[in-house]
Order: C-alpha cells, then sequence, then structure tokens
C-alpha cells in the first residue's frame, strides 16, 4: 500500500537519565494485512513513569525489552483498515502498542475503547487507559481505606496523584499531598480539595509530615520513593498499609538504591507495604471505567490533561515526567481524532 | 518478709552491641503484697532478639525502656504468694516481666501456664512463649504458604526460624534454610528434614538461592536482614509474600540503616511486604499452643533448646543471639521447677 510509518526504536540503554540516543525515530513501509491483523492510526500515546523501567536491563514485571525493538507505549488509535470482525475500520482501540503513528497487529491485548459521551476523548483516553484504573486498585483495593483515615500520597499533583487524593476525599479520609512546586500545591489544595499540601522542595518533608498529618498516617500511596517513602515510614500507624505504585526517584540509575532506611517500621508499627502492576487488573477495566467516568461527568474527579504534539516529540516529553516539568496527565498527540 | 530479689536495670543505652555498663544487676528488698498482687518466683526467662530493640531510642512497637527501669523478658514463674484467686499460690504464670527472680505484680498482662504433659517444662516455654507462636503466626497466617511453595527462612537454625521450616514442611512446601554454621545446617537437614540448606558464611547466598530454590520463592520468611533479605527479594516469584518477623542484623546499629536494596521488586514481583509483632496475637496463643503442643508430642516437630545458668548471666547470654552463638532457643534458667 506504501504507506510510510514512524516509530521510535530503543537504541542504547541508557545509564541513567534518557539520553539524546537512547531512542531512534525510523521509518518503515507498513505492510499490508494478514488475515485477523488490524492496521492502527495512533492518535494518542499515554507517557507514564514506568516506561523508564522498560528500558532498564532489571528483572522487572515484563520481558525487558531488547535494544532494536519498537519502543512500548499505552496507545489510543483509530482501526484504519480491518481483517479483524472484533475490530471494525473506523472503531477506536486502545492497548500496550509501540511508539508509533501507525500499527499492524493481531489485536492481541488490543481492546475496543468506548467513546464515553460528554468526555473529550484525549481526556477519557488520558484518565481511563492508565491513570484512573492505577489510583482506583492502589488506593481502594490496596490501600483500603476508611472514612477518617490519613492518606499521604506523594507525586501528588501527577497523574495517579491527583487522582488518588480525590478519590480518598470521595472515601472520606483526610488527603495530604506532597508535590514539588507552589503552583501545583495550589492546584491540589484550591481546586481538588485536598485538605493539606507540602512542596517538598521548600520545606523538610518529615516535619512538615508531622504538621499536616498530625494523628500519623494511615494509608501512604507511593509514587517517588527515597526520602519521600522514608518520611511517611516514619510517621506510620500501627497497622498501616503502605501503597508502592512508583519509586520514580529511583528509575534513572543503573546503581543499587538503597531501600527506605525506616525498614525497620514494617514490624515497629506492623505495616503491610504491597506492591502492584496495573496490567495485571486488565480484566477488572470496564468496572473501574464506570465508576471514573461516572465521577468524571459530575465533576467529582478534576484533572489536567498536559498534551505535546508530534510523535517527534515524545522522547522530550517523556522526560518532563522525571523533571516534574509537565502539568497534569502527560500525553503525545500523534494524530488528530478525525471526529 | 525480708526476702530480697535481684533485678537487671537499663543503666546505660548501648550505642551498638549491648556494653559491659548497659545493664547491671541490683538488689532490691521484696515488698509484701497488697491485695491483687502476686509474688512470682522465676523460672526460666526467654531471651528473644527483639530483647535488644527495647533498649533502643527508636519509635517500637512498645513505650521505650527508660533508662533506670527494670530490664522486660518473657518469664516463666512459680506463684510463691498469691492476693489473687486467679493465681493461685503454687500455679505456673507466663507473661512479659523483668529481669528478675522474684516479681511482684497485680497479673495485669500475665496468664496462667498450663504444664503440658509429656513435655519437658523448660521446653514447653521454651517453644510455647515466644518463638511458637511467632513461628505459627508469622508462616501461617502471614505468609500463607500454599502446598508445592518454596519457602526460604533466614535464622533458620534459630529459635522461631526451625520452626518454621518444620511448619512449612508439614504443610507441604519446599524448605530452604539459611544459617550461619556447617553444624547447625547439617541439623537442620538430617534432623528437621529442610529440603536445603545455606551456610551464607561459607558461599554467595544469592547464587545458593538460585540454586536451591531454582522455582523461585514464594514465600520469604525474614529473621536477618541486611544481605540476606535482598537475596530473597531478588529471587521472589510474582505475589510472594515477604513476612519480616526479624531485622536482627540492624538491631545493633544506632545509625540509619539502609532498607533492602532490591526494594524496587515490591512493584516488579507484585510482592506483600508484612511484618508484625506477636504481642499482638495474644488472645489467640491457646489454638496455636493445641497445635504446636500436638506436633511437638507427635515429634513432628522437633527443637533444640539452650539454657544458661542463673539470672546473673543473662547479659553474656543475651549477647549470644547477636553472636549466633546459642545452638536452639536460648533461655536462662532462673530457679529450679519445684517439681
Amino acid at each position: 500500500m506504501g504507506q510510510i510509518a514512524r516509530h521510535w526504536y530503543f537504541n542504547k540503554r541508557p545509564k541513567d537519565v534518557i539520553e539524546a540516543d537512547t531512542l531512534v525515530l525510523r521509518e518503515d513501509p507498513v505492510p499490508a494485512l494478514e488475515p485477523g491483523q488490524i492496521l492502527i492510526r495512533s492518535l494518542y500515546m499515554s507517557l507514564d513513569a514506568t516506561n523508564r523501567v522498560w528500558l532498564s536491563d532489571w528483572d522487572t514485571y515484563m520481558d525487558p525489552l531488547p535494544i532494536g525493538a519498537r519502543m512500548l507505549g499505552f496507545i489510543l488509535g483509530e482501526v484504519a483498515e480491518s481483517q479483524n470482525p472484533t475490530f471494525p475500520k473506523g472503531s477506536l482501540v486502545t492497548g500496550l502498542g509501540t511508539w508509533s503513528d501507525w500499527i499492524v497487529t493481531d489485536a492481541e491485548g488490543w481492546a475496543p475503547f468506548p467513546r464515553p459521551e460528554g468526555i473529550p476523548l484525549s481526556d477519557a483516553f488520558g484518565i481511563l487507559a492508565v491513570a484512573g484504573p492505577t489510583a482506583y486498585v492502589g488506593l481502594l483495593e490496596i490501600g483500603k481505606p476508611k472514612p477518617g483515615d490519613t492518606v499521604v500520597v506523594t507525586a501528588a499533583a501527577g497523574a495517579v496523584g491527583a487522582l488518588v487524593g480525590q478519590i480518598a476525599k470521595l472515601h472520606g479520609c483526610r488527603v495530604v499531598g506532597v508535590a514539588g512546586s507552589d503552583d501545583k500545591c495550589k492546584w491540589l489544595r484550591d481546586d481538588l480539595g485536598f485538605d493539606a499540601v507540602i512542596n517538598y522542595r521548600k520545606e523538610n518533608l518529615l516535619d512538615a509530615l508531622k504538621r499536616e498529618a498530625p494523628n500519623g498516617i494511615d494509608v501512604h500511596f507511593e509514587n517517588v520513593g527515597g526520602d519521600q517513602l522514608d518520611a511517611g515510614l516514619t510517621l506510620m500507624n500501627e497497622g498501616g498499609r503502605v501503597v508502592i505504585c512508583g519509586l520514580i526517584s529511583t528509575y534513572n540509575s543503573s546503581e543499587p538504591v538503597p531501600g527506605p532506611y525506616m525498614f525497620r517500621n514494617v514490624i515497629m508499627k506492623r505495616l503491610t507495604i504491597q506492591g502492584f502492576v496495573i496490567l495485571d487488573y486488565a480484566a477488572h477495566f470496564p468496572e473501574y471505567h464506570a465508576k471514573l467516568i461516572e465521577w468524571m461527568r459530575s465533576g467529582e474527579l478534576k484533572y489536567r490533561i498536559h498534551i505535546e504534539d508530534g510523535l517527534e516529540n515524545a522522547v522530550d516529553a517523556l522526560r518532563m515526567l522525571y523533571t516534574g516539568g509537565n502539568n497534569g496527565k502527560l500525553m503525545v498527540r500523534i494524530a488528530p481524532d478525525a471526529r
């Protein structure tokens, strides 16, 4: 068919931060479809902290991405051609795809994406693809907060953190958010209704947490790791739950990183520390989506979407996650939505 | 009544290991009993790794022991005089008492100790007071092993570890024990039926664990911490449970100790890391005791008791726990059993 696709390829393993030659953009012809296959025109790509993990040589929750492979990411696309009756031409699909403007796949691991009425497609994808289910599962199923509990969330202005705090508020908790700028803190407190916010760049986090969580912490939702996790562990109440959703402060390191210094509190405070990978919960997404869409429509769940334009800018966009440069859920628009 | 009691007093907070002047032995007259009180003649005292924690200025699971207070320990004694009908003269009692040969108490926190038929009193106390319930709760209620699971236990020849391994065997698991001498390893394998044993002083633990747990680790029962915990975390299977019973490698440190370097595996392998304090489970002890006594009588649960004689030798005995100098459950005999 003569169609050309652009793909980001994994070129060279980064030692620490993502470098200019870590990923390279190349063009390949799009092959003709075989029976069962579909051709996806990518519309949006979600950028998530965990993307960096896929570039490490750690033993992680997925098979390691080999050098020379196309970079992986969560994609929303439109079926441009179809040899698969489950995914008719013109329908929306979402899945773990590649950083490509055109994708040919047998559709394994892809799912139809219902276009929710009254919510822009970018917002629906940004919240429902990864961040929303992650916040929902991590807070409610793993953190198990009770009304009146104090919930602390780090990277609180991030895509997941902002949702975690609001869902915790909806469940009657006192919510303390930790973020890295006064602007982010203001947004969390004034627009999202967090009870307290701490700019960890401006004051000692442990001291600030003692002030803002005077009754101790019942659920600590960790996105960052390092000092922030340690501050939380120090102030956990007995029987508290520590949800390890992300450890972004450690993902750029190729050297071994020490675990939390207050690890002994897992005994002293009888804590449960539990990690999770949202991919494991895919079968339950429709249930989470129904609840999330309800809250999005009612305005109970507020969010910011940060869109960078163009597949060619994907690497620069990804780097923002590690510098706190994004404001809200970070996505790349690869092509305009046809509708 | 002119009776004199000897007590160990907390004299000076140790910086690292327990020092000669950390605890001092002094004599005090025994006061006359008030209504509701009992006078206990101490028979045995259990020495447990957690004793060292009580001497730290950490925020732990108990109120800190103030300098000048009598040192705390788990005691088995005989009621020598009673002004409390629940504890008649001549009956056995157990509880968290002080390092003393005579104890006057209102009996709060003390419980009658049934003398199990066919089991020496020292053994019954040594296994049932702390180590047995700790192994039972930690392995079965927190570790939740399934038949066929691989269970790794560190300090495997210690009081708790040896029981954990045997209870795991009784539940159909593959059991790998980590200990610090060939003698201990031989005992675990030949007498206790562990499937594999590793002397961590003689070979690289991670390499040895890869060999002895070729299918990965489902339940890691940690008594030590540090490198041993890291080796276990590295080889955990997805969804594995990491039971934090003790972190004895860290208790002698007054400086902050880094947590496990492989902490990221809590996400990558979707782990649950959970700590516990056996004191929280006191209400369920009769249920655990019934099961443990059954296994002790049938010979399914084997154990070694290491008795040091004399309250005056308690400090030297406690130090053994940190050098691996004891063989089996460590206790001090304070007075001979009258029967």
